[in-house]
């Protein structure tokens, strides 16, 4: 596969790229061995790719979230399902299954995660998050209600928002620049944990 | 109305925020003669504020795009009215009516892209952000074409993409933390220009 | 905007009209200081105009009824706005802010009813009416037994039923003759009470 | 079966009714030798039967429409099968079967018009009622387009237009009220034409 | 009609059938007094033909089902006709009344349950038949739970599933080779029993 | 995990079962080495389990058919995702990798497959093959159209239909039934051919 290969848009040449976003990638490298293509895909426009990561960061690495970073990538691979992003589904996916160290965790919870072994808070967490995705306007106060009585706060539901909110934008970007992902993501962690 | 109300989430006050968000509300401030509700909203979290409008701006204000600021309004509105975000709809159709000039044009785009006075090109923008904003997992090669018929080119397509999925984003914060719309723009540029 | 841009389909001139229906074309002219186009657009075909607003009055002139001006005018304004109708958003909108003498309260109804300031009869009332009026074929025992626990009776159901019923009528009627709202409609009662 | 049982609301008895209501109801047994439920159950308002049978006669006895009485009950039944109005598929199928003369045509076009024998002109017919009666707002100009391209004229498609937003209206009120079909139309013209 | 108009798809003569097959179908005339098209068509594959019937017989004879045979019926009728197929509708509507001895629960059925007079039980059955024929992916334990509650265990919720299933099959089949009902099946069991 | 875990019902001991369903299990168990769980759980009821797989084989495995082995299990692995069958998705994944010899393949198509690398052909055949299963009273003359303008003849039609409809139902039996999917499967044939 050449490098054109995983974008329909320009993927730029890391020298070409600003410092800034040359140095970002190259610390994203040395930690997972691979470049994951959102990276180099989104270099394109420069100034989309800062905001994008900055936004990225502020929502996955807020400080003091009560969800665990398996249930954020619950989120991110359950809506990224049914919104049909291959890449979202497939790179959270692998880190879904880093995170929650269950090898068949993510495949479950992208097709259909009703049937998923997962707990009850859980379900109603994303419940909440595929409704939000796909139906935003009927939302009511009800649905604040039912994460309420499972113990979720106003900040959770918050973050639960936040998650959704920006990889739905995510999942638009990768399809409409037709963004493959990375074959590692694709067997990353499908072994039970030793 | 006190400040509580518009928003189910703490706003916080002036003078207790970081300096770049005051002077970047100031300044909105000082442009506008008053302040967006968005902003005081948002400021409830100072990293997510700071890159959710480095991201609108990277988007909406991105050198070389072909589509003009009342497109650009087009598409916001017609995406949020679907989405059912009052917020998003009621301030971007204020800012659709100033750069159009055309005071009924909002509310008809709110309403019904289709029985809008806008040309075919318009049309078939609407038409692709729509589909990209509510199914995007239908989204395929002929929407594409479609596009390309008309004159735009894969640049302008990102630009489509990139505004719609943004605003699918602001919607869910919207809807989420109950913002509300200020006064002010319901009124705005409702008069014919002179 | 000349006369034939209001409809797709040929509008009469009022001295060719019928007496009766001139008549009423008048009165409502003297009251208004305009004519809706509804009726000019409608007297296109005069037994439909006739029956049109015999029916309009039956069921919004009904004595007896419980239901406010302004909650009719707000189960129009919520059904419009889901099936697309420019005409009748517009128009009834404004009458809502004449009748509410709330002049936010139709632009937020008809963008997401579940996040205007209404109460919880009020709620209900328009849950039931984008019900039937969208899906009618749901419409269950339980639909009848939320509104009689808030307090409707047997007759308040049918009021709620005509009036969604017949301006689904309307709102196919306006879509498919192309009718424009007057831009009278756009600006009227947009001025907070004094 | 009790008369009570008709509707859910009350049947008023035929000599407490108005006369002109009366006499309606009194001519319309004595062609049918039965009194279809719709007269007994609106009779409940009198001024909303006199408006529903004044329209339904301006919309299904125009003079100078093309459409034949089979294709109006057509629009009827197909429209009405996805409402999910027991007494108009089972009245109007009645009905069709009569003008049709074929006795299996109305149980075929209330499953599935696709599949039922008629011509493409029909069809198409069809397909613009449907559309129109479930989802108004996407009623766009190629669906006028596809309707002249096979011979319809803009007062055949405002007759198509009357017919299926006319029962629209009716299905609903028919719902609502829980009104029951006479056995009689079950059975109506179910042999062939000998 | 000739024979080739019920099927898309060549139908075979009867004495070019493989024995076992042929014997099926004249047990079949024997019993009704004509040939169901379903054998027909189907006898185009033996192979599927076989599995068919047996699979039919397997779900529609197992011994021990405590749902009656009209009960089984019911959910045939429903489901078939939101999947829009005539083939089944008529045919089964048939059976049920055959079985139900009620001439019109089966076009009541059809065109809507939920204002069929049938029992709580079976307007349960049926939604959760309706629910896991359309949208399969949404069954969740609250649908369980409901059953479970009228009374239904877990053999009877596998029946329920049994018919529902194989009559997807059915439909699907029926719709893509163009099945055509026997004129029979409209007219079958339409009198009250005497 | 216990035997009782794979499915909501009771799974039978090999040992209890009759001869030639325990030969079958056992036959498959030698050729793969391992049980799939949809034996041991349809076994629960012998009768179905028969018609189930002589069905299943006579779709899967007919003489002449053009389709190929991994078109099959790309029709199985389109419909069974939107039908949220995990069981499904993901042992005819499994299958759809050892065909196609593509490791990425198959979850490509579980969660979009107009983003796979499939051509032209096979797109047209998973529409049809999704049209079918979601709304099956859709299909309509254009939908073979599209299929014969790509080379596809009357019998890959029935092919494609047989295996849509056949899957349909047991995607329907799986979710009912809580049949859980080996562990096997999700790590079948990933690694690329070498």
């Amino acid at each position: 596969m050449n490098e054109a290969a995983i974008s329909r848009y320009p993927v730029p040449q890391l020298e070409t790229l600003p410092d800034d976003i040359r140095d970002r990638i190259l610390a994203v490298q040395e930690k997972a061995h691979f470049i994951p293509n959102v990276f180099l895909t989104l270099a394109h426009r420069p100034a989309e790719f800062r905001a994008f990561f900055s936004y990225h960061d502020a929502i996955m690495e807020r400080e003091g979230s009560t969800l665990t970073p398996a249930e954020k990538e619950m989120i991110i691979v359950a809506t990224s399902a049914v919104n049909g992003c291959q890449y979202c589904v497939i790179a959270h996916g692998a880190l879904l299954r880093v995170f929650a160290k269950e090898p068949l965790l993510a495949d479950q919870i992208a097709i259909n995660y009703l049937h998923a072994p997962i707990n009850e808070r859980q379900k109603a967490m994303l419940a909440f998050a595929l409704k939000l995705s796909r139906t935003p306007e009927s939302i009511e106060e009800s649905d604040y209600d039912r994460l309420k009585q499972l113990g979720y706060d106003d900040e959770d539901i918050l973050d639960i928002t936040g998650i959704t909110a920006f990889f739905g934008l995510s999942n638009r970007m990768a399809i409409v620049t037709g963004m493959q992902a990375n074959a590692e993501f694709y067997t990353m962690a499908r072994e039970p944990r030793g």
